[in-house]
């Protein structure tokens, strides 16, 4: 961001003020200066950021499918169909999260990586971004759900989420966004650095 | 939703606790009951729905052209690039914001209109929904910001912000989502109803 070229938009932090820490949301109302000099407040949550996986699994005989779940979103009151994700620990790495989390969620594991991009998912009212990640060459063994944790696991082909999230089934927009990004990968529209983790 | 089906994923609301009511933000903590009979808390904000609008211009000599914004993000502290949207107004009909959005943000007024779908924003702690609207058919006269809004408008080729979502410049996720749809739309795998309302 060039701020001296965008000096017309930009807000400035003139306070800020904790509004509550819950158990998991922190939020804080700040006074801020527009951009002519007036001033408003902006509530919002500060977030530590997530990961999200899009693991593609090759199997013989199989044609390609993504590791999937099934969860049930109490703010939304439903079972949403999304990619795999998980917020990030304290001090943890992008890529180290995104391992984690998948093989907790799933029992996956995979040999190699790719950085897609970031979404920033609630831009109005939260600092949180997701990290988006390809993962490939996976193994399977036991996951290792949190406590309270309860989640279905499934595989889909591309074109069966692709339908999903046309026809009205899939509405989390992070699961949109990665499908958006996977779409692109397998028209040869962007091509993945891959790296080898394991 | 088949409650009977999902038994084994879904949450029960026990009781439910305002945390605080701000001049935006309305959280609450429930106490829920999960699958196995145990309790958790779940964290979130109220959020009364928005809209989105992908307005297409078509001008004689121009190729097709996206109308978008550039706004500042202060809970980001980035300058966005996204697709004109806005909180829905008490009792407000999605359309009906749609098209007050539109025309009070960017100056636009659309002939025809299409609803793409709707996506969930941040399922793990807000009830927020956004409704996708295509517009086309765009007639220009002066927008109407809000007091204290300062937002720039752009056009853009639907090529270009393909490229700028798979490049990093584009990171909002209800944009990114957005992109997905129109991609499908514009490729012919998408087939979107359009109605006149103006």
């Amino acid at each position: 961001m060039n701020n001296q070229v965008d000096a017309h938009l930009i807000e400035t932090k003139l306070k800020s003020q904790e509004l509550f820490s819950g158990h998991f949301l922190h939020a804080f109302r700040d006074t801020v200066a527009l951009p002519d000099g007036s001033e408003a407040t902006r509530e919002y949550f500060v977030h530590p950021g997530a990961v999200m996986i899009i693991a593609m699994l090759e199997e013989p005989g199989q044609p390609l499918r993504l590791v999937m779940e099934r969860q049930y979103r109490y703010p939304v009151q439903q079972v949403m169909i999304e990619f795999p994700a998980g917020k990030l620990d304290p001090n943890e790495l992008t890529l180290q999260c995104a391992q984690r989390e998948l093989f907790e969620e799933t029992g996956y594991r995979a040999k190699q990586w790719a950085k897609a991009g970031v979404m920033h998912p609630v831009i109005a009212y939260s600092t949180e971004f997701i990290e988006v990640w390809f993962a490939k060459d996976l193994s399977l063994s036991e996951r290792q759900l949190d406590e309270g944790e309860f989640l279905e696991v499934f595989l889909q082909t591309p074109e069966g989420l692709q339908q999903d999230c046309l026809n009205g089934k899939v509405t989390d927009a992070k699961t949109l966004t990665g499908m958006f990004w996977l779409q692109n990968v397998l028209q040869g529209k962007h091509a993945l650095e891959w790296v080898s983790a394991s």
